[in-house]
């Protein structure tokens, strides 16, 4: 399949937003025992369940490893998709592509730089070279073709609304550990060219400094064009209550690329949580990986819900705003199922169910 | 994708003969040093030049192990589908599923036991546990249900004709390394179930008695039902007279599993060629791997061409019996391109464009 010399927005396409058809959800299988306990297994069954889930809606392909292609092929359902994608972690969203349409319904896939979250200045892990290759092995098995963006960035770090808006954060796009020689405009440049887009919302941070550098995906969302969906905690003693209070005011001042002020929604978050020591025993400790200490906050979010054809994926924690978070979500997504499932597992190393899938639109 | 607890032949399945209409076809890329001279970039070369000319009448799918991904891709033309499949070596035809069909259009695939041609009574390479996976790879990838055949077989080692015949040999079906505890009644009966056929036609012996143990690719094909092709020598003096011989005069007194009479035309076979000092000097050694000699021979032939939408695709050698064999498939095939390629670099490995290729039909 082809590299194409160009940009979306200079060919007329666009990255469409979460909520339009999907032609099916990409994810990669976990496995690497320096950030999945116990030699991840319980990680996969957590793999397991999400994909199982999402595949009662949409058609689900898990990339696999090959020496996890069996064992992955035997623990998920059938109706799920197992295909070999070397990689050197699970994280879809961050790792994968993202996909654009142009109004003819072609889709095609920008291929971003990954370097794991910050390269050698505070990435997660070295080296990251299969996940390099990942986007680009996925135009190959679905014969689309491909842009190649010329800078580092992860699905994570930005959400589309569909129509010229993108929200992030400026600890993450602006990290050292990113893209150093590029100013903020240039940024926003390249933004506008490889999503389609026309105005930047910059929030400030996001709630994990150490992991993602403030992947805005566990604190604000679009819900539908000109909606908004932001973490939210009433307790001034919580030490998120600042970042989240600071990104509250920006999308409660902001417009979108269409002149709207964005009608601004609240999600709880959950109480803060932190690993346990049976949690982190079984971690294998490696040189140059994040250590995972006994006592370590969990960054765990209800913001970082999946939304798939005709439902919502949200994960839940067995915390006093479980409840409260689904019917958030049953509220602002009113044509689809709200499916909940527990989500501590996944986010002990280091996501949700929002970072480890990747929407393929339908086009 | 499902693994089917039954038989193709119980579900109204039949595999297609090679000329039925293909959605495309499938290769393996070649790398191991100790089957390929010079680090396999000649065999690359001509596994290009093969691609591209398949490419022209169909899709062509290449699976690579991670580490040529790049360069696989890099090498082979945008039209080529570079895919990740893990293998141990690059014959497709032999390591692949095949293809059956039912009347109302479904694509399933049968997943043969592959043991490298012989296991660990005459087997060419140990191990072949990524060979092993081949079939299920592509099945997931192309989202197709999957037959598990419960015992070994090459695709090169049989040829159908699509309407309840297969031609093979002794040689190869009954060698001690394949399936010892089988009796010929027995594997008469799973060809029956595995490929939807009713009539087996056994020829004697191959032409590679050290490597495939004798594949039929090499020797005779079907050019259409009630029609087969036979590699032919006039030279009473050539060691290949007496094994043609004794096909040919199996195949005139043949008939079919419609009762027909076989039609028998002759394929000239190239004059014996050996391996010279600087091909072999470039293959690595490896304890346990069939070793490449000097003077040894080089099993080639035009029989072992590939039939594809609109095309035949023939290896020629440089040899004076070239344009008899594209004359003699010009007039067989005469709705079709031939298309000739040099084959020496290929069967330096041990077989030609068939061996390295593989039918998915249209359905």
């Amino acid at each position: 399949m082809a590299t194409i010399d160009s940009t979306p927005q200079a060919d007329g396409f666009r990255m469409p937003a979460e909520w339009e058809p999907h032609a099916g959800t990409w994810m990669l299988w976990p496995q690497r025992p320096d950030n999945w306990r116990d030699g991840a297994k319980p990680a996969q069954r957590a793999w397991v369940e999400v994909a199982s889930a999402i595949a009662r809606f949409e058609p689900v392909t898990m990339g696999v490893n090959p020496d996890q292609f069996e064992n992955a092929r035997a623990m998920l359902p059938d109706s799920v998709r197992v295909v070999e994608i070397s990689n050197n972690d699970s994280w879809m969203r961050d790792i994968g592509p993202s996909f654009v349409v142009n109004d003819a319904g072609d889709v095609r896939l920008v291929h971003w730089h990954f370097n794991a979250w910050g390269g050698l200045f505070d990435g997660l892990y070295f080296p990251w070279d299969k996940d390099e290759l990942v986007p680009r092995k996925i135009a190959e098995i679905e014969g689309i073709d491909r842009y190649r963006a010329p800078f580092v960035l992860e699905g994570g770090s930005f959400h589309v609304d569909g129509e010229g808006t993108v929200i992030t954060t400026e600890e993450c796009l602006l990290s050292p550990g990113r893209n150093p020689d590029l100013t903020r405009e240039e940024i926003e440049a390249y933004l506008a060219e490889y999503l389609g887009i026309s105005k930047v919302i910059w929030l400030k941070r996001g709630i994990d400094p150490e992991e993602t550098n403030g992947h805005v995906d566990d604190v604000a969302c679009f819900v539908r064009p000109g909606v908004v969906l932001a973490g939210w905690t009433e307790d001034e003693g919580d030490w998120r209550y600042e970042i989240l209070a600071e990104n509250l005011e920006i999308l409660k001042n902001a417009t979108d690329a269409k002149g709207r002020p964005l009608e601004v929604h609240t999600m709880p978050m959950p109480n803060t949580m932190t690993y346990t020591a049976e949690e982190t025993s079984g971690v294998d400790v490696v040189e140059g990986t994040l250590p995972r200490e006994a006592g370590d906050e969990v960054p765990a979010s209800y913001v970082n819900f999946y939304v798939c054809n005709d439902a919502v994926v949200l994960p839940i924690f067995g915390d006093a705003h479980d409840a409260e978070a689904a019917a958030v979500l049953q509220r602002l997504f009113p044509g689809r199922e709200v499916v909940t499932f527990p989500g501590r597992e996944i986010v002990l190393g280091g996501g949700n169910v929002h970072c480890i899938t990747q929407q393929q639109p339908r086009g």
